[in-house]
């Protein structure tokens, strides 16, 4: 059996089990954007998500929140404080957002602000994640943090590239 | 002369020329926490606003943040191209919020999200801080990201406090 | 059967089952220490080592630790992208440094500093979960460096108590 | 008079005033990623170091860093108790490894404890950057600490991209 890459294992269950798809995050950076780059198109913001989801620390902090949902959604983690707090999405558990936050921080402070505002307002596809998480028959407690951080440094990079654009140091 | 303590000039710069008071960061730490601590006083918030405030590194990042805004105000940085991002609040500086989040840090991931927060949605004296800043009288460039740091780490403090109190791990 | 507490987890798995002692921690927190202040007893660090030990962050991110070690070392992330990071402690992987990270920036910018020196140099305790790491007997990738950011965060404790102690600002 | 712009200030102050070159940096680059990278050049370094140079959040840093150096060593924050903890470059302010880390996590954990080794060792150049703070004459406080960040971050590229190249996940 070939092992999946890491890429494999993060569009099999990202993108296809928990049915996201890219325009939906795009969406989002879109709309963080809007006030600031009025011009930013779905396509744009769609390049930007894919840019993040290259980045290796990136990836590697997917592939750790996915293997750690599914493992209790799997029933796997039963019985253990970890798995009691995964399953319940505890609300002061805390890594799920430190590692969040640390992707962000790859993407400077305004991806870190952003993601603050999306982890609490959890609109569009965050709000998805999160009912998912809340279903029972899903896990997201990793991984609806990390896609506030996907859409947070997407749209942080746009803001620092369009003001680069524009902008004239005098 | 003297020298101000940094207690002092926290005092008399954050506290006195700005017109906050300790109530008004209170106030937006029962906000933050009354989805989750429903019984929270205001008084309790004003304890825990005041604990954050006692800690060096909180104290040591308000002297620099308020020392750079009070240089910008009073034109002493002017023609630099600091001076020029700290009167126009530039949104991409970013060390404003790097040291806010800091701060925030010290408080766990809850308080970082919490920031993020604030610093979108500005509620009560955060707006009047924003405000002051554009008046073209003062500048609040680094101080306003402090005010929601300050909240965001007593709002996790007593959310943590809190569960600690009701939570029985098994 | 009871499931085991949060800090049942730790003791077993990191106390009991790596070999690790306080002790072993806290004579690194005296080292790292010696230079500031003279005066600390390996008592003093030892109680640094549980005040770290026993917050509900520090807790999480432990447990969180463990049970990808644990998993990985059971085989029960073989044919994964994880489990062959996780097994060979791949440099590149960054999660385990970033949730250490987060645990120091608990205890201020000087643990984040202790952090990053501990971790490049490894001494004692360090370098036996580094060893047991690679003996194939053993996965030490994410403990190894949680080790790290308790030992980092006791001395950046006691570094602001002492100086707390003897610092007059004028 | 046409006021400077941020590169121009950073390179009056940080590379002509404090005698740093870009080489210098590079240097520190190659040391730090020997073992991992035996065929890095001080050219490929001196890139490295030039790019990091060349991100806003990295320039906002330094120029906010070097107002703060600049404005203790010329008095003008004499009698403050900023001025005070600057002139001394007292080891429990805190805000310039706050400012640094930060920098150095734009380039992932790698970087951060890269940053914090470096700032306890003090190699090459930036024992030289303490002994210029040290000497009465100068404030290096703020500076010190970048000039480290910048290093860990030149190398934690480096080492991204090398790791990129020869690396085969299956």
């Amino acid at each position: 059996m070939i092992p999946k890459t890491k890429r494999e294992v993060i569009n099999d269950d990202f993108f296809i089990r928990l049915g996201v798809n890219i325009k939906d995050l795009a969406k989002l950076v879109v709309e963080n954007q809007k006030p600031y780059i009025p011009q930013l198109t779905i396509y744009e913001a769609q390049e930007s998500v894919k840019h993040v989801l290259d980045k290796r620390e990136v990836q590697h902090a997917f592939i750790t929140a996915i293997t750690l949902d599914m493992l209790a959604e799997q029933g796997k983690l039963d019985n253990t404080p970890l798995g009691l707090i995964l399953k319940d999405d505890a609300p002061d558990y805390g890594i799920d957002e430190q590692i969040a936050i640390s992707v962000a921080g790859l993407y400077g402070s305004i991806a870190v602000s952003n993601f603050g505002m999306l982890d609490k307002e959890k609109p569009g596809i965050i709000a998805k994640l999160d009912y998912l998480g809340k279903s029972q028959r899903h896990v997201t407690t990793m991984v609806d943090d990390l896609a506030c951080a996907v859409v947070a440094g997407a749209a942080a990079r746009l803001a620092h590239k369009h003001q680069q654009k524009h902008l004239t140091i005098k």
